[in-house]
């Protein structure tokens, strides 16, 4: 949570939703949407990841910056997948169903569709505040795996956020903003450290111990610290 | 929920998932996507709907056409407006944000780019379940005052859900079908009721009494009224 006393200067500024996980991407993104002179209303998801680490660290880069706000949105797929025995809402499946008797084979931090679930409600927020931008930290490292991470979706995503409010029909809907999609970890992170960004307050670890102190092992430590690494720095998440 | 025995027939067949409201449309839309052939996986939403009796009625149609499986997603839209000064996950909001002391403002059940956040987990659902349609009932009648019930929006949904997900990209990804697009209320009745459908089961009315009861009144109940009497018939859900 953000705790900041009120920015009396931001009340004219334009706004913007900012996807906010925590991690050095989305800090990054924050940062780049406040340079650009949008009011930065945060949102970070809850859908049950396993640390609370990333909520914390989101707060925290919230704060940092001065956001005009930080709101968590609860996202509960858990009747797509794990929990479909014990969640009194759910029908008990059918033979058809792939679920049935295999409860655990989806991992309850799994989001199917997750950037398009996160921009939609990325856009409900943006319908409510009357934001011109959505800003979301996709960039070229992760394009390998994840269609949702390149351009051609993000401006598919655009057109139909075009159609689909009153205010995108008008033609004044929110821009989809994607500022470090061309850019390379060491690129991102040596613009963040210009517009002030504090990478110690990030969370990437996909594995952090139970105090939130990262692993420096899994595959997002590594990334990170390889980025900090060629620009001659240590990773601050790791040293601090 | 449906509590209906496995319907061993279905397990080869193709899936849909199908977004199922418990109104006429949505009855009607299911009844359509079985006779496509679908085995249908109906989905529905939470969303603190001031009356129990649509999700009942969701539940209610499931069952009369033995759907592959009922699921009920909860949406949790009060972090966007009703509660921020009740929600502790939510920071106070600062002097640039609307809902500073206007908690009252947005009811807790309107939901903001409605269909974009529908359509995105029924998006999830289709990935899950590798499932090769999505069914929305969207019809002529409500394209006034929603953008996102037009074909345009529906259109570019697609676009954009094929570029979402690794089955989207592949070519094999689910298509958005909106059956009753072009269709008057008399016509979506009509085939319905060739289908199988029992409108006496489902739900449209916005201000039902305690016990379910549909007013008769609302605009939603008087234009199914109309319909049913352009048939020459009286709406089965107020008569039975």
């Amino acid at each position: 949570m953000t705790h900041n006393p009120p920015n009396q200067t931001q009340s004219n500024t334009p706004r913007a939703v900012v996807l906010l996980s925590g991690g050095l991407d989305s800090a990054t993104c924050l940062a780049i949407a406040q340079s650009h002179g949008y009011a930065c209303h945060c949102l970070s998801f809850d859908y049950h990841q396993r640390h609370a680490n990333e909520l914390a660290a989101a707060d925290r880069v919230a704060a940092h910056h001065n956001a005009a706000s930080h709101r968590v949105a609860t996202i509960d797929l858990r009747a797509f997948g794990g929990s479909a025995l014990t969640d009194d809402h759910i029908a008990v499946p059918k033979s058809d169903d792939p679920f049935q008797g295999d409860a655990g084979d989806i991992p309850v931090t799994y989001v199917p569709a997750r950037n398009t679930i996160f921009l939609s409600y990325a856009l409900a927020l943006a319908e409510v505040l009357d934001a011109k931008a959505i800003y979301i930290g996709v960039n070229a490292v992760d394009y390998s795996g994840y269609p949702d991470c390149r351009p051609d979706f993000i401006n598919a995503f655009q057109r139909m956020a075009d159609l689909a409010t009153r205010a995108g029909v008008e033609g004044h809907g929110p821009r989809i903003e994607s500022p470090l999609s061309g850019m390379t970890k060491p690129d991102i992170i040596r613009l963040g450290l210009k517009l002030g960004v504090d990478y110690a307050l990030t969370h990437s670890c996909y594995d952090p111990s139970n105090t939130g102190t990262p692993c420096a092992r899994c595959d997002s430590c590594r990334i990170r610290k390889a980025a900090f690494a060629q620009l001659g720095m240590q990773d601050p998440a790791l040293t601090g």
